[in-house]
């Protein structure tokens, strides 16, 4: 067992500096409830880049071996008073090679197993967990099919968990070309619930007509307003996921509810009495998100994050997105990435520069050990 | 008993003209359930004032006797396709004596007593009701004293009620001087909670204090984003209401809450795992909502309308609502006008420029008979 490891973090101080850097760090014994995992893959998400850089310039950082400094910008440091000085392990999910374990049976039978977690910090050649937050996986999955278990599916299963929960038999998702979109298309054709696909680029519409959504609407059309009424008005959706989170697109998704809620009823000077749900899980454009209200005052725009929203849905729930993900992870769940990078390459202006651009279809994964 | 009486109705055409009209029209007997109410008393409220003209121009408008003819913006016709035709009487809630009885003994029992309702179609000498939509007003209570009993004290208890059912513990209100903010701050002194009174004006915020309001914070001053923190900071508010809708405000308020919740806490890249939940009630300014999202995830904003506020409280917290209004309708429920009007003046350009702006303080009442 080797005594240090090496990992990626990012250290904010309090003028702004924006620190990332390989680490060489101690790798601790594992307790008796812990196993040590030989990280071969972990993805870089935009949740991750979120805790990398933030609104960090990164075309204007120092770019060194293992090593970026770039600078915050100053209105944004308000946000950050939390973290300032706090040395930050970045890689929220990965799966890897379990190479050591505790005494408990729980962390005995990993021994030699391939498992994935979400657990945080997996930019790492190790990583120490606890063995009940390791998923084994199946004999014939790689580190690489099985490294992105987590936050796409689970994130995709969550929004048709809630589709149900709340009573909506329809949804639009944004960015929809993503990989997490791809997965949310092949779901909701299995299930039988109509989608709305909204994407940015003629190319992305493309994509996903080609994996056989039938539902595409692509924002950067002349006829986008009509088409995305067409598509809302036929499918009945009156629940939106929205990935970009800034402008008016998420508003506009739902004022097309609402023109489809009122077609042939009566009329209510408060607009209609139909529910329209938005929620916005990302922010792949940081700037502020825009309302007309033209629908009404029945609606509700919220914020989405997939750790209370999994606990608010209940254990049934969580077991049932669990056994699909495992069950389905190299077909429904299956990601797609631009490039493989060591720890190293991961911190390299040319990968950064491409990968934090949050460009659908430029998805990087890191092989920390390969 | 008359066998005609005069109403006042709002009439859109498909080319955008808007017609307010006072009308003579048939009074039917009442059915055994019904009684003939004849009004003495309906305020204009904001949520009138949508039917009424929306936002058709009321300066360049056609006035004559008992007529407006304005023009509806292009732009706005999109909402208004649901009523175009529609011969819509005006005049949410309003007060006035029982004329005349169907023969059921809970219709008999009302003649001659003085009722108050919220039925709509109140900009009327006279109203044909159900005996069951009635609440009757004690016998020391006038028309004057009993015709806003409905909107803004039921608003008001419904931000309470709400509060409570979702869990929150203090509360924000914006254009807080009004009536109803004013009936607000008499409910949250009464039942303890700490209330955030948000006001747009210097003259606003000495009035809430000359009535005993601690947290006043002036939107106009200097201080505003600092006063504001302190405010939320101090009183812990997760919740809020607001009453403008248009521009950065609700934003601004729900940024101060991550704040407030994110001080001495643990760092999370996500935000606060704290709800900061805002409520917009109206639409005193029809612009954009605009939310930058510096509060991380756990957030919701969503449209309120008291009707399906009201069915979704349940049963026992209506009863509720309805006994103290009556017991209160004199003191914390007590509204003020700034001017009475008959149905004919309510149509004049004076009046209709200025109770149309929407402003604090600039409230009418309508006295049909008077």
């Amino acid at each position: 067992m080797p005594n240090t490891t090496r990992h990626m973090t990012s250290t904010l101080d309090a003028d702004g500096r924006l620190t990332l850097a390989l680490e060489e760090v101690e790798l601790p014994a594992p307790t008796a409830s812990q196993v040590v995992v030989q990280v071969e893959a972990a993805p870089i998400n935009p949740s991750d880049l979120g805790l990398l850089f933030g609104p960090a310039d990164v075309t204007g950082a120092e770019y060194s071996k293992g090593k970026i400094v770039a600078q915050m910008p100053a209105a944004a440091m308000r946000a950050f008073q939390g973290r300032l000085g706090l040395t930050l392990p970045a890689g929220n999910e990965g799966a890897g090679l379990v190479i050591d374990a505790g005494s408990d049976p729980a962390a005995q039978v990993l021994l030699g197993r391939r498992v994935t977690a979400f657990v945080g910090g997996m930019y790492a050649r190790h990583r120490v967990i606890e063995a009940r937050d390791c998923m084994v996986l199946p004999e014939n999955v790689t580190a690489r099919e099985g490294a992105a278990a987590f936050v796409n599916p689970l994130t995709a299963l969550g929004f048709v968990e809630c589709l149900h929960a709340e009573g909506h038999r329809a949804m639009v998702h944004t960015a929809a070309a993503s990989n997490l979109g791809q997965m949310l298309h092949r779901i909701c054709a299995a299930d039988g619930i109509p989608l709305v696909n909204v994407v940015r680029k003629p190319e992305q519409a493309a994509l996903l007509r080609s994996i056989g959504a039938r539902y595409v609407v692509d924002s950067s059309a002349d006829s986008f307003r009509q088409d995305l009424q067409a598509a809302i008005s036929e499918t009945g959706a009156t629940m939106a996921f929205d990935a970009i989170g800034g402008g008016p697109l998420l508003g506009q998704i739902m004022g097309a509810m609402e023109v489809a809620a009122n077609s042939g009823s009566q009329y209510s000077r408060y607009g209609s009495t139909s529910p329209k749900r938005g929620y916005i899980y990302g922010m792949l454009d940081p700037s502020p998100t825009i309302l007309n209200r033209n629908f009404g005052f029945v609606w509700d725009v919220s914020g989405w994050l997939l750790a209370p929203v999994m606990e608010r849905l209940g254990q049934a729930a969580r077991e049932r997105m669990y056994a699909r993900v495992a069950a389905e992870l190299t077909t429904t769940f299956a990601s797609h990435y631009k490039a493989e990078v060591t720890l190293e390459a991961a911190l390299s202006r040319e990968a950064v520069l491409d990968y934090n651009a949050r460009a659908t279809g430029a998805k990087y994964l890191i092989l920390p050990n390969g």
